[in-house]
C-alpha cells in the first residue's frame, strides 16, 4: 500500500530535522542545490495576532539552509553562524506557506544560503506573495564529532545527490 | 496549594506565546524594559548533531523581542520586520539556556531589541558563555485589527508595567 | 561637444550621492525598479590586504538601495534602518566591480532592497563572481523636512521614471 | 614640537585604514579589546537629506571591527564575512559622532564584534544618543598572502597590545 505524498513528506521531515517536523513542516525536494517544502499555518505556529510567528519562519530558514549546506559540504559538519531574515508579509491561519532554499555561495569554509517563504494569493493562484526572505551563513568544514557520526545518515537516505 | 515556579512560568508562557511554549521555554520576567526566561535543551529542540537547533534560538529571540516591544508600545500592534542572529557557541542536550531581551532603541515607529542567550559553564558556575546574540527590528505603531482586539489581553495580565 | 559616458556617469553620481561619488563609483541606470553602476577598485577603496574594503561594499549597497527606494516611494523621504551584507569573494586592485540594486518588496511603510556586487572573471568574461549580496530595509513614508525640500531634485533630474 | 592629538589621530588612521581616513574619521584607542574614534559629520559624509550617510556608518563599523579582529587574532589575516547594522538616530552636519568597537566573541575561526556609534545631545552633554549599532562577523584564521606580508605592520606599530 502506498503512503500519501504528504505523510511520506512528514515522515522524512521527522527523520531529518525534529524541530522542523514538530511545527508541522513537510520537506519535499532534498538536493544540494535546492531544498523545498511547505507548512500549513496552524494555531500552534501563530503569534497572538493570528498570523504566522516570525520565529517559525526563522526556524524554517535555519533548518532548510542547514540541511542544504550539509548536503553541499559532502556531509561534513556544518554550523549556522548567522541568520538574517526580512519578514515581508503576514501569512494567516489556514494559509499554506511554501519554502525554497538555494545556495548563494558554496565556499570551502563558508556557505551562504537564501531561503524564501511565500504564499499563493487566494484570489489569484498565479500571484505569489513573498512572506519572508532570509540569508543564512554557515561554517561548512567542521569535523564530525564522535558522538554524532551518524548525524547525516537519515539525510543521506532521503537526499537526491 | 502553591504552584511551583516552573509550572506557573510554563502556564504563563502558554498564554502569551504558543510556539514559544511548545518548544519548552518558560518566561520569567515580563516588563517593557526586560523579558527573561529559560529553556532546558531537549531532543525536540536539537538538530541532528545533538546541539540546540539555531532556529529554536531564533524563535526565542523573535518571541521575546516581540513580547517586549508589544509592552513597550503600550500594547499597540507590533510586527517584527527583521531578525539578525549570531550563533556563538553550541548548547548541548541537558543544558539550561537562559534568555534576556532588552530594548536597544524604542522609537515611535521602529523599535530595536537585543536578545541574548547564554549557558552556565558546568565546571564553574561563575562563568557564563554566550550562546547567541540577536537584534530584532520591529514596526511598533500598527493598528490592532478587529479580529485580534484581545491579542494583548494575556500579556497585560502577566506583565509587570 | 558630447561628454564621455564615464564622465557623465561620474557627474550624475556627484549630484545624487556625494559619498558614493567620492569613492569613485559611477551610477549607470537610475529607475525605481533598478539602480546600477560600477567601481574601479583603487588604493583608496582597499583595506590593508589590497582587496576591496568591505565597508566600501556596504556604502555602495546602502547608497543604491536608498536612491532606489527614494524613487520608488514617489520622492518622499526614506531612511535606511537596517543593512545586512554578506561578503562572498574578494575584489582586487584594478578589478571593476559591478553593482545592481532592485526591490524585494515595496510596501507603504517599509521597503526592502537587494544589492548585488559582482566582478567578471578575467580568465573568462562569461563568468561572473558575486562579491557581495546585501539586504537593505528602509522606512519609506517619512515627511520631507523643510530644510531639505530640494533633497530629491537632482535625483528627479537624472531618474528615468 | 608636539603634534596635536587630532593630527596624530588622523595620521595614524591614514596608515591603518585608507578609506576610513578618507571620510575624515580619526582613530583614538587601538587595542585588541577596544577600538575607538570619532568623526565630524561633514558634507562629504552626508546623504541628500543632510544627515550622516548610513553607508558611512557601515564603513566605520566594518573598519573598526576588522582592525580589532586583526589585533585579537594575533595579526593573522581576517576577513569580514557579514555586517548587520541598525541605524537608530540621525546625526546632522556638524555633529561629532563617537565610535566604539569591542568583541562579542573571539573564537579561533570566527570572531563577532559589536560597533556602536553615538552622539552627545547638544542640550545636555550627559545624554548620549545611539546613532547605530552593528554586528560584524569575521573569519579570523586565514593565512596572510605573500603579497601582503606587511599588511599588519602599521597596525602593529600603533596598537597597544
Amino acid at each position: 500500500m502506498e503512503e500519501s505524498s504528504s505523510s511520506s513528506s512528514s515522515y522524512k521531515t521527522a527523520k531529518v530535522d525534529v524541530p522542523l517536523h514538530s511545527i508541522g513542516f513537510e520537506i519535499d525536494e532534498l538536493t544540494p542545490q535546492r531544498v523545498t517544502g511547505r507548512l500549513l499555518v496552524q494555531e500552534k505556529t501563530c503569534q497572538p495576532f493570528k498570523v504566522l510567528h516570525g520565529g517559525v519562519s526563522a526556524l524554517i530558514a535555519e533548518s532548510l539552509a542547514s540541511i542544504g549546506a550539509h548536503m553541499a559540504s559532502g556531509f561534513r559538519r556544518v554550523a549556522g553562524i548567522h541568520l538574517s531574515i526580512n519578514h515581508l508579509k503576514g501569512a494567516e491561519l489556514g494559509d499554506v506557506v511554501y519554502a525554497e532554499a538555494f545556495p548563494v555561495n558554496v565556499g570551502k569554509t563558508i556557505q551562504v544560503w537564501e531561503v524564501r517563504l511565500w504564499k499563493i494569493d487566494p484570489a489569484n493562484s498565479q500571484v505569489k506573495s513573498m512572506v519572508s526572505s532570509s540569508r543564512v551563513t554557515l561554517v561548512a568544514n567542521m569535523p564530525v564529532p564522535d558522538n554524532a557520526k551518524d548525524a547525516g545518515d537519515n539525510l543521506k537516505k532521503y537526499a537526491k545527490l
